[in-house]
């Protein structure tokens, strides 16, 4: 029995089999640092794939900073610290002035759970649009908004979910103007499906980036008219930043900033602390003033002087290191050299990116586009026996997702993308 | 303006004025070390409330183990990892041996979110009996629960809210048997309401000190008949631990097995990793099993190589320390000298304890037992002026919450003991 297999068995016995791996032969690793990972056998692996480790594996300010504080003080927001407030001032000034406050939490589950609350609290409404197969988390509010994984417990009423603005198969042949008209109308059309049900709507809940579902190239336009609608039916925006944010787009600090309409709230998740467990809620004042003063919201770990720490940390370094620019430099060699791909490879239907975030839709045919899940299945895993790692999304299961650290370079990007020409090569 | 006021303003700019704050001048803590912190002003104080440092703050083998698994490597569970494997094996084995898998979350309001989501699917139903005056947590669904705080969205159909088994209050007057039968009819009258609404059981779920009711002092055989009732309806007990668990109680590593019964599924929570966020469910292979094959559940920071590092080095510290058999020593001295100033001082109404935690009900009068809530809110504030940190539980806020680092000693309980005469003795 190899190491692995050794290994596997204990986890089985412990976390079940259910517990979801990556790769048809899982990663055992051991080590990581900048946009490497290295397995048991000493094996180097380029990292093409995790965000969490948002400024690189291992940075070491950021474990320097979480050592420092760990050993200073380590409690919660009921007392007084410097760091809290501090990180929120810095974290806050980086989005418009009407979203000046902030509370803290450990998961982007809970950030969402909390942005629904207040949502539902502050608006008197029930009613909340997502889109489909998206993901937003795990806790039972949060999982029906996850249309991705359908709930066994089913949906609820209060739920609509809409296509995403997506050209290439939801929305099929529109773009520009029809497109948008499109999802405007799917937006219109959930509002008053939810009114006909006597649902008042709470909000419109979805990724910035429509990661889950797909990357899709969408029209920037399409969001102020859909915000419209749903403000007018009395629901908040609450955008999603736990995939797009932190200067992932290259374009901008906040995903949302794409589309030229401030949400009531942002919700923020996995690169927030490189790794340690620190999410949450940026917000309208008088959105989290008045669901404070009416629900007794508190999160023993959220905030506290460590996580703040990590989360400074990381700021730190997005700026020192410049990675909001570096995504956008990069990002677009890396479009170009997918674009490239395309050429040789027709199993490439399409190509997209938003910074430092790609996806390709892999297709048995062009013209049907029907999708090559199965072909998407083989190149994950022999990309992986090759040494890069990524991983693949949407609703068949066919489309490449390629969401590298932000300190990717040219030369990371050289080989991600010899290594797919490879592979792509093989079929 | 002070140091803490200028700081409380800039609080309430970026965190508004509801996130809640001890005391009524707050702390400004800069440091902590074993059962001590330390303010802004050099100024110490003994920490009697906090159990979230468990193995005191700051504890150097935590914060080694943290700094060292974050400077190698912090990924998830889609990789494989052997601290994860190790931990779970290592936890699973303080359990009965039916209690054999783990799955890791990283807050105590994910791990009840996931045990009632477990009990939801696995068992088809949706009714929870759960206790008055309880706390399990702040999502939508635990919120539910959260019975101390009642939820501005109302509390559901599918929600039994019954006393917790409470001689001095809730159930007055009754002991022994009489008790036990009160509890034990309660429990049959939920199941009976739910019944009567079409509205199937899925789980009870009560903290196992009842530690936000008032820590009352039960009659361990009352769980017994109460689980047979759930079970036999179809429902789960979970036993919540966040606050009874690792070791808390003295007499026992889990506050459920003074009861004799052995829980479905367990959830655990502040104490697990000493601060740093992590937590999680331990319950009975075939209900994780059989809730995996139908949920994909993931939790990207759940179970990360650094939060397995921080849980694992926990273990070791309450093992090398002998810290539950502390609990147990000091536990009972506490009770004693807090049973000497009952003797003295006539607020206190009665003192309970386990382990290494306290409650003592303060009143107006010993015979009607009219709640001193007003008093108790003076004598933590007068606790905290003279550098003691405790707090305050229970409907009228008028017991006085009680409950250390494990490594309490008889030196820092008479600090405590002697404080708390003087402030009595000062009302």
């Amino acid at each position: 029995m190899s190491s692995i297999d050794a290994l596997l068995e204990r986890r089985y016995r412990v976390l079940g089999r259910n517990s979801p791996l990556f790769y048809e032969r899982p990663l055992h690793l051991v080590r990581g640092e900048g946009v490497w990972l290295w397995d048991d056998a000493g094996r180097r692996y380029l990292d093409a794939y995790n965000n969490v480790p948002h400024v690189g594996h291992c940075h070491p300010h950021v474990v320097q900073a979480i050592a420092k504080q760990a050993a200073t003080l380590n409690t919660h927001t009921r007392y007084l610290h410097e760091g809290i407030v501090a990180y929120a001032e810095r974290l806050t000034a980086t989005f418009d002035p009407s979203l000046s406050m902030l509370m803290l939490a450990c998961t982007g589950s809970e950030a969402n759970e909390l942005a629904l609350r207040i949502a539902n609290v502050t608006s008197g409404g029930e009613g909340v649009i997502c889109t489909n197969f998206a993901y937003h988390g795990n806790t039972r509010a949060v999982a029906q908004i996850s249309t991705v994984f359908p709930p066994p417990e089913g949906f609820g009423p209060h739920i609509r979910a809409i296509p995403p603005p997506d050209s290439y198969r939801g929305l099929r042949g529109l773009s520009g103007t029809a497109l948008e008209d499109a999802y405007v109308g799917e937006v219109r059309a959930a509002i008053e499906s939810l009114a006909a049900q006597g649902i008042r709507l709470a909000a419109m809940l979805v990724c910035t980036l429509f990661s889950s579902e797909g990357l899709p190239h969408v029209p920037p336009g399409f969001m102020r008219r859909a915000v419209d609608l749903v403000r007018k039916a009395g629901g908040l925006y609450i955008a999603d930043e736990v995939q797009g944010g932190f200067g992932r787009t290259g374009r901008h600090m906040w995903g949302h900033e794409q589309y030229g309409v401030v949400p009531d709230l942002v919700t923020l998740g996995k690169p927030m602390g490189n790794g340690h467990p620190i999410s949450g809620v940026v917000g309208r004042a008088d959105l989290i003033q008045e669901f404070g003063g009416k629900v007794m919201y508190f999160n023993t770990f959220g905030g506290n002087p460590v996580s703040c720490a990590a989360a400074s940390a990381v700021l730190d370094v997005i700026q020192n290191e410049k990675l909001q620019e570096n995504a956008r430099v990069i990002g677009d060699y890396v479009v170009a050299g997918l674009e490239r791909l395309a050429q040789r490879h027709s199993i490439i239907g399409e190509v997209r990116g938003k910074g430092m975030f790609f996806a390709a839709d892999l297709v048995r045919d062009r013209a049907t586009r029907a999708p090559a899940g199965a072909e998407a299945k083989r190149v994950i895993n022999m990309m992986r026996d090759r040494g890069v790692l990524i991983s693949r999304i949407g609703p068949h299961d066919n489309i490449l997702k390629i969401r590298p650290p932000m300190p990717f370079t040219k030369e990371h990007a050289d080989l991600l993308l010899a290594t797919l020409d490879d592979v792509l090569g093989r079929l």
